[in-house]
C-alpha cells in the first residue's frame, strides 16, 4: 500500500479522534432540532468548541502529528477566520508560535480575535491568490510548518472525527437512513466527513453525504461536472467563512469518490436560517454553518421518505450587530430579531 | 407510606423522565466550558429545548401525568415567560386548550411567543399577587387543570430529571466531586435537581447543589435563615425569568433538607455572564440561566480544589436588542458584541 492510503486508513482516523479527544474532553452536541419546524433534523453543534468552529480539530490534529517540528519551528496558515482563530489556540496551548496570513478584507472581529490568542497576523491583499502567495513565501523563507486549512491529510482527517463522533451518537435514534448536509469551501470537511462515514467498518446507519455552497460560488458542483478542479470569480457572501474559489486536490478527489450531492444556496436563504437557529434554537450559528439548515428549509434538498437529515453547525464566529444589520436591510418580516 | 412520599421516590422519577424522553428524544447536551477561562466548568444547555428552556419538562409531565383530564378540561397556569411558552407548547403536542395569566410587564417578545404556539394568553395587573389571584379565580371559574410552574410535585419532577441525565453523562468524565449550580426563583428547579441527585441510588459522582439568586431578590437566603418561606418586597431584574417574591412550600421543604448552599450575585455580573456564554461559548442564554456562571466568575461560589462545577444553562429566551441595549448601557468595556 502506498503511504498516502494509508494516511486515510479508519485506524488512521481512529488515532485522529484519540489524539485531539485529550484537547476536546466530550463528543459536540447532537441536538434535536424538531422545533425549527424544518424537517426532521439534528444538529451537530461544532460551534461550542473552543474558537467557535470544527477548526480546532484540524488545527490540533495537524500540530500533534508532528509536535516537535511544530515546536521548534512554529506554525503557519492561511485562513479567512475560523482556522486562523483555531490554528492560535491550538498552538498556544501546545507551546508553538504561530504566524497567520489573512486578508485585509477580513472581519476585523476575527483578526482581533486570532491576535488575542496570541498569534501574529501578516494582513495580505484581499485574493484567494495573495493570501495563498503571501504564505507560501513566508513557508520558504521562515522554515515554519504550514498547516493548510482544507487540503492537507491531517486536516481532512481531523474533519472526518466528527463523523465517528456522529455515527455512534446517532446510534441512539430509531431512524435508519441519514442524510448529512455539509458546508463547503475548499472541501476539506465535507471530503474529510465521506472519507470517514463511508469507509466505518461497521456503520450504526446508511448515509449519504451532501455537501452545500452558496449559489453565488458553485465551485464544487462546476468541478464536479469539469471532472477536475474549477477556479470560479470572486464573489461576496454572508457565508464569510466559505470563500475558496476552487476545491482542494486531495479533498476534490476524495469527494469524487464519496460524495452523494452537491445542492446550491442563496443569501436570503443562508441568512434567514442563522437567524431561525438564534431564535428557535438558541444557538449563535455563522451564516456558513447555518448553510444546511437552509439548504433543507429552501427545498434545495430534500431527504427521502424514509431518511433524517444532519446538519453540521460549523461555526458560530459572527457578531450578534452582523446579524441584525443583515437582517434589517436584507428581511423585513416580522421576528423576534 | 405516605402518597407525598412515594410521589417523590426514585421510582416516580425514573417513570418521570421515561414519560418525557418520549417527547424529547435527547438528552439535553453537556458541554466542557472550559474556553470561558473561569474555572473547571461544563454546561447543561436546557437552551436547546423546544421553547428555548427546561419547563417544557415540567409542561410535558404535568399534562401527561393526567393526560385525559388535561384534554377534556384544559390546562391552565400562571408564568413569567418561560412556563407559559413551554405549556403552550405542550398543551399543543398533546392535544389540550391551554390558558396562561401573564402580567402587563411581561416582555411582548414572551407574550407574542406564547399566543403564537396556540395559548390563551389573560393579561393581569403587573404584580405576583395578582398573577396567582386571577390565576386561582380563573381555576375555579373555569374548572381547568392547574399547572404550577415551580410548586407541585409534577413539576419538582419534571425538573429532576434533568439531573438523572446530568449524572450519567457525567460518569464519562474523570472529575469525581461536583457542585451544580442552579439558578433560583420559586425553587422548584433547585428542589427537583437536589432531591433527583441527592436520592440517586448508585450516583456516579459526589455532589454539592447549590442555588444562586440575584442579588436584588434574596428570597430564598433570606428564608433559610428563617425557617419559613419569607416574602421579599418586589423588584426589577435582568434576570427577568427570576421573579418569585418567595419559594414554594413544597420546594422549600426539599430545599431544606437537600441543598448545600445559597448564593447571591449582582446584576451586573449577572449580564456580564450572558455575554460571555454568548461571544465564547455561541448560545444565547438569558439572564436568568448564566446566573451560575455569574456566580463562579465574581468568586460568589468557590469550588474545592477537586471539584468541577456544573451550571444549569436554563433558558435562552432574551432577544438580541436586548442583549445588546442591556450591554450599551451598562458596560463600556469593549467586546466582540
Amino acid at each position: 500500500m502506498s503511504p498516502i492510503k494509508n494516511a486515510y486508513s479508519p485506524q488512521a482516523l481512529a488515532a485522529c479522534r484519540e489524539r485531539i479527544t485529550e484537547h476536546l474532553s466530550l463528543a459536540t452536541p447532537l441536538i434535536d432540532g424538531s422545533f425549527l419546524q424544518t424537517c426532521p433534523v439534528y444538529l451537530k453543534a461544532e460551534t461550542i468548541l473552543p474558537t467557535g468552529s470544527f477548526k480546532v480539530r484540524a488545527a490540533l490534529n495537524g500540530i500533534l502529528s508532528q509536535l516537535e517540528r511544530c515546536q521548534s519551528k512554529g506554525v503557519l496558515t492561511s485562513s479567512s477566520g475560523n482556522f486562523a482563530q483555531a490554528v492560535a489556540w491550538a498552538a498556544a496551548r501546545l507551546q508553538c508560535s504561530a504566524t497567520i496570513v489573512m486578508t485585509s478584507t477580513t472581519s476585523p472581529y476575527k483578526i482581533q480575535r486570532t491576535r488575542d490568542l496570541g498569534a501574529e497576523v501578516i494582513i495580505c491583499e484581499p485574493t484567494f491568490e495573495a493570501r495563498w502567495a503571501t504564505t507560501y513565501r513566508l513557508e520558504k523563507e521562515t522554515g515554519k510548518i504550514l498547516l493548510h486549512p482544507y487540503d492537507s491529510i491531517e486536516t481532512i482527517l481531523g474533519n472526518g472525527s466528527i463523523a465517528l463522533e456522529l455515527d455512534e451518537q446517532l446510534s441512539a435514534l430509531p431512524a435508519k437512513h441519514i442524510s448529512i448536509l455539509v458546508p463547503v469551501s475548499g472541501g476539506g470537511l465535507l471530503a474529510g466527513i465521506a472519507l470517514a462515514i463511508k469507509t466505518l467498518p461497521n456503520p450504526s446507519k446508511t448515509y449519504r453525504i451532501v455537501g452545500v455552497q452558496q449559489l453565488v460560488n458553485g465551485s464544487l458542483k462546476k468541478s464536479l461536472a469539469a471532472g477536475k478542479p474549477v477556479k470560479v470569480a470572486p464573489f461576496s457572501s454572508a457565508a464569510d467563512a466559505l470563500v475558496a474559489l476552487m476545491p482542494g486536490k486531495q479533498a476534490f478527489n476524495l469527494i469524487k469518490k464519496f460524495v452523494d450531492d452537491v445542492v446550491l444556496v442563496s443569501e436570503p436563504d443562508i441568512l434567514s436560517a442563522s437567524r431561525l437557529l438564534m431564535s428557535e434554537q438558541k444557538l449563535l450559528v455563522e451564516p456558513a454553518g447555518a448553510i444546511g439548515i437552509a439548504a433543507l428549509r429552501s427545498g434545495a434538498y430534500r431527504l427521502k421518505i424514509d431518511e433524517i437529515a444532519v446538519c453540521l453547525l460549523t461555526g458560530g464566529n459572527v457578531t450578534l450587530e452582523q446579524l441584525l444589520d443583515k437582517k434589517r436591510g436584507e428581511d423585513r418580516v416580522s421576528s423576534p430579531f
